[in-house]
């Protein structure tokens, strides 16, 4: 059996060096947990140097007791560690046609990874949270200059909201990743985990949490990180991304791999759904024309991507195939075809076509 | 005593000729209510051409009982005329620097007309609100194809909310302006009209009315008629144009008139705000260095401007002047020296500069 590329030591692909915007070598998925090193980073400004002696979690708005915590009265809290599978929103977008503006991501803005911290809703519980609470804003201490074509924001914070219902379920604030305390590209010394979302929403360098009783309006909720929804009728609304769409993808081979004619080639990939789980994955060899059913090699598991396998059984004649895979989870949702226009440069869960090359055995 | 630009017949001044765009000369300002010729034409999509036999206007949503109704129905229910000032949010934007896109109108995309309609309450009371409503979508016939870079929002319908309160309170649907039935270009057979509040709330070619029970994230509430509230922070938020600013202009002179150096010259204008009235006008003949209080000449009137005249000496010199005018309404709100960039290329109530030129009289 043909072997078309072997996990290379994992090291993040540098697609923006400043601010960091570092991409994990998909094709070197492994275990179903993420090294910590090979986790992607997305900024959006500089990374803050945090002190962590002085640094504190400011809790405001509609609360009943306003309170400042420090990373001791954190930890100090009850612990809680979960796997969460987060995908930057414009994960794939080099795969989009036309191009769109941002960070040319490949496959690897994905990464699995298990966080501990404590839960949104106990440190809400400590606070109070008043009638007519609606959301809870989460501020991060990252800022910069931004300018929106005719309306310049100027300096703005990282700041993205989550309906109070979701921060009261299962939103974790993090202070390590993987066992081992965030590094300062990762959010150091906290950073939101949004199970299921986006990664939008896992507000890194976190320093205010205020509970609002409006939508919240900021610029990474309405003109970043917002699609067109109810594009089929004439009336389509902003709005906010938030749960991950249902998606498949090839691992390896990796895009431009050259496997060998004629012979059994292992595919494997991971496939991940925002709500509930993935339950099939499909592969196809001739760009998407038929399909053949995977194997899926991990139990299911909350918020939390599944391995999959495909013995393909390569053609005989050499030349170029496309390779896809496609998903579908518990609520019966399935990858389309098409990227939906009104996403912009994000949300790609159309089946990525991945090219490889087939060589004849003793060439 | 000097008289710069006696008002000429009043012309619509065409911005754009399709889909039709066109401003009142202001220079021509006379009486308080704007002759219906000369009320200015805001048109985002080609004028619909609707039946007035077979339109209806469609009531749904969150309401009891969803109904249809004709223009004999509401000219059967009770008919109320209103006088309302109504401003164009982008009117002025050709005195911003750097230029903004979009129409570039002069001082002309404002006037004061005499509606005649029903209530949006007495409307809205035939078919019973349901508990949890929040806004009243306004959906005009009128429809097109918008294209936001990146995110494109494909073939849309003009649509506006006006919040409940606002809408159990003074808005009017139009369909009668100075007593006669309205024309296509401004909204046949129904429009409505929100006092106090831009013209982009006052829908044309109404079709449809739906109660809803959330923030309405339309392209016209969000990409388009929007702008950033909170500048001064580092989390400014997107907020939907409402209430007009303060705000006088000068009508005569106008721009680029000339006038006796040394005589006496008859400055008047138009002042009006989004909520509450006007209570003073400032006029300046130095560019804004030094400010001397104008009569006002109508009494206030809640949605309606005052006119307000100056007995202006001009300079003894020849040469050329700036002039400008501000007001200052009931809530202590005065004019700005700037433009917040917030706004991009709307809401322009920065005193504007009007150029002139002072001529030796034997010249």
């Amino acid at each position: 059996m043909s072997s078309p590329s072997t996990p290379r030591p994992a090291a993040l692909i540098v697609r923006q060096a400043s601010p960091p915007n570092l991409e994990t070598p998909f094709h070197a998925l492994d275990g179903r947990i993420t090294p910590g090193e090979s986790v992607y980073v997305r900024s959006h400004f500089p990374a803050p140097d945090l002190n962590a002696e002085s640094w504190r979690l400011q809790l405001g708005g509609l609360v009943d007791s306003p309170l400042g915590l420090s990373l001791d009265d954190l930890r100090a809290m009850p612990a809680h560690t979960v796997a969460a599978t987060m995908e930057c929103a414009g994960n794939g977008r080099m795969y989009l046609s036309p191009r769109m503006p941002g960070v040319q991501w490949d496959l690897g803005a994905v990464g699995t990874a298990e966080w501990t911290g404590v839960l949104l809703r106990d440190v809400l519980e400590r606070v109070g949270i008043r009638d007519g609470a609606l959301e809870v804003v989460l501020e991060g201490a990252d800022c910069g200059t931004l300018t929106d074509p005719g309306r310049t924001p100027g300096d703005i914070r990282y700041a993205r909201s989550v309906p109070l219902a979701q921060a009261q379920d299962d939103v974790l604030l993090a202070y390590a990743m993987n066992g081992q305390p965030l590094t300062r590209d990762h959010g150091f010394p906290l950073r939101a985990v949004v199970p299921g979302w986006y990664g939008m929403a896992a507000v890194k360098w976190l320093t205010t949490l205020h509970v609002t009783d409006a939508p919240y309006q900021g610029f990474f909720q309405t003109v970043d990180y917002s699609f067109w929804q109810g594009r089929d009728g004439l009336s389509p609304q902003m709005v906010p991304m938030t749960a991950m769409q249902v998606k498949a993808q090839i691992a390896r081979p990796a895009p431009h791999d050259t496997v060998t004619a004629g012979r059994p080639c292992e595919v494997v990939g991971a496939a991940w759904t925002g709500e509930g789980d993935v339950t099939r994955v499909e592969f196809s060899s001739d760009g998407g024309t038929s399909w053949a059913d995977a194997e899926l090699l991990d139990a299911p598991q909350a918020g939390v991507w599944r391995r999959w396998r495909y013995g393909w059984q390569t053609p005989g004649q050499p030349g170029t195939v496309t390779l896809m895979a496609r998903a579908t989870d518990s609520a019966g949702r399935r990858q389309e075809a098409d990227h939906d226009a009104g996403r912009g440069g994000y949300m790609i869960n159309f089946p990525l076509p991945i090219t490889v090359y087939l060589r004849a055995e003793d060439s």
